[in-house]
């Protein structure tokens, strides 16, 4: 594998082809990927989330900078599963962060793509593998928005960070208790705005009234107000996320090796669903009927149901044969 | 088909049934679904699209209102994807809408879970055809948020709106160029603030910039500004709908049949990976290595390509003895 000891070797041109590969669900890079695997599993992986708007990108731009300072090397992964075709919005993203485009120790990298058939969340675990096997001693994964696929991306981090910003009123109820539960340091961001005292203690309250399964003797998640735009706070965040690493890897040892085997669950079932799918998309799309099912039904003249029970016979059929 | 028969009937709590297993995922629900297939086709569906915080369910509320008082019967679906645990943010909407609960030409369902293996996208169509086989003459669909899923749901409505609010500002950016370039009607809810004129005219921009492909002899998506609250403007965007309704039936009717060939197309591959996936997933969950697996892959002493192949061989192998 020339490819996978380059990247190993640090070469990032290498390193970007694979991650574009697997951005574009090319299939050759799963031997890359599998190559790279014994080496992974050193960095330390944040995930940020929350709404467009938040500040989010700021955050990220200032976080980089802070452990920069520190002399971190760090792989940036910006994911955008809402952006179904152009992906245009990240385009501000990155250049927001181009300030760190030359420095050689911080490779970022947007993806604009949802993912192929194992979702975004498969896609996002083989890039922080790539980042991690180049020996990036941190990882941030900022997603967009905090849907099912965002949580799925941030919980596989060791910390996960929800980013809020002042007077959300309503919109905190939007962010659920799913949210609530998966988050380990909340940031409300533009603190310099009105209503931030508000903002904290409705939150402190939600955390209160939900039943987070680790809170009697594990992790209280803190609040941390931030002006990313000033570097305010920024500081405070780092040593919050220190605060949680040192947790997990102490008192919270059993908590993380249980997120290490959820990652694992996912991870495996993710790629056995991306394989199987892959396989039979591939027999339909060449197999001769198929446009014809597609005209029935949308013709009404059968239902999908009908039509799957036929392609399942064919399908087994075939793979009986081969 | 006991069932089938009742729905048809308009027996509503034999409907409230079936979409709770649908939304659960229970495979009995299937036959159920395929035995109304042939009795859908009727209703007009609307779908509704936009960030928390924009008022949709009050939009949604005054649209219940105005349809009523023209004597159309309703389905209203409010699907939550991003709610992965409590799904609790539904409650507020479901109060909003209580005024017609107690109308029995409105039958309103919320719908808590991402669905299953097939996603939510499935599940709403499936439920989407239950409302139409009862006889609802509009089907409004509402969605949280504007992810991937919320895509793939309002699209196959045969009006898609999006809604915002003025002074979204960079939050337009985060609208995307892909869902400037799917919605038929926007709305501007909370047209009473401040800045409603500039985001009309950022967004009248943002449109004439994007390519979109039908935008030449086609529809021009109209901005239409509503205070829903006040059921201001929704009258407008009643007869809005009813233009783009003329537009899909006259002119648009080629637009048309490839939208519908399109939901098609998701449809039956989405049950077909629905099928394949739950059969995979069943053997693997039942099958004695796969705790196993798990551990050895949470452990880093082997890698998910490597264990996908060796269920492959297994799932394969199964099959062709069965």
């Amino acid at each position: 594998m020339e490819q996978a000891e380059k990247i190993l070797n640090g070469d990032v041109r290498a390193a970007a082809r694979l991650i574009r590969d697997i951005d574009d669900g090319i299939p050759s890079s799963r031997q890359v990927v599998k190559a790279l695997y014994p080496h992974t599993g050193k960095a330390y992986v944040i995930g940020i989330s929350g709404f467009p708007g938040v500040g989010k990108s700021t955050l990220v731009d200032q976080m980089i900078q802070e452990y920069r300072a520190a002399g971190k090397s760090l792989g940036v992964i910006a994911v955008d599963p809402t952006s179904p075709f152009s992906g245009g919005a990240m385009l501000g993203d990155r250049i927001r962060m181009q300030r760190h485009g030359t420095d050689p120790e911080v490779f970022i990298r947007s993806l604009a793509t949802r993912g192929h058939f194992g979702g975004v969340t498969r896609s996002t675990h083989s890039i922080i593998d790539v980042l991690d096997a180049m020996g990036k001693d941190i990882i941030l994964v900022e997603t967009v928005g905090v849907g099912q696929d965002e949580v799925d991306i941030v919980t596989t981090a060791h910390t996960t960070i929800i980013a809020m910003i002042p007077g959300m009123g309503d919109d905190i109820q939007a962010i659920k208790a799913g949210i609530l539960e998966v988050a380990d340091i909340f940031v409300i961001n533009k603190a310099d705005r009105e209503g931030v005292e508000k903002t904290i203690n409705e939150l402190r309250t939600m955390l209160e009234m939900s039943c987070r399964e680790d809170s009697n003797d594990k992790w209280h998640p803190p609040i941390v107000p931030t002006e990313a735009i000033r570097n305010r706070g920024v500081p405070d965040l780092l040593s919050q996320i220190e605060a949680h690493k040192d947790f997990l890897f102490n008192r919270g040892r059993e908590y993380l090796k249980e997120r290490l085997r959820k990652r694992a669950f996912k991870d495996l079932t993710d790629t056995v669903k991306e394989t199987v799918i892959a396989g039979i998309m591939q027999q339909l799309e060449s197999s001769e009927s198929f446009q014809g099912m597609i005209d029935e039904l949308a013709e009404k003249k059968t239902d999908p149901f009908t039509l799957c029970d036929q392609i399942m016979e064919v399908f087994y059929a075939q793979k009986e044969k081969s």
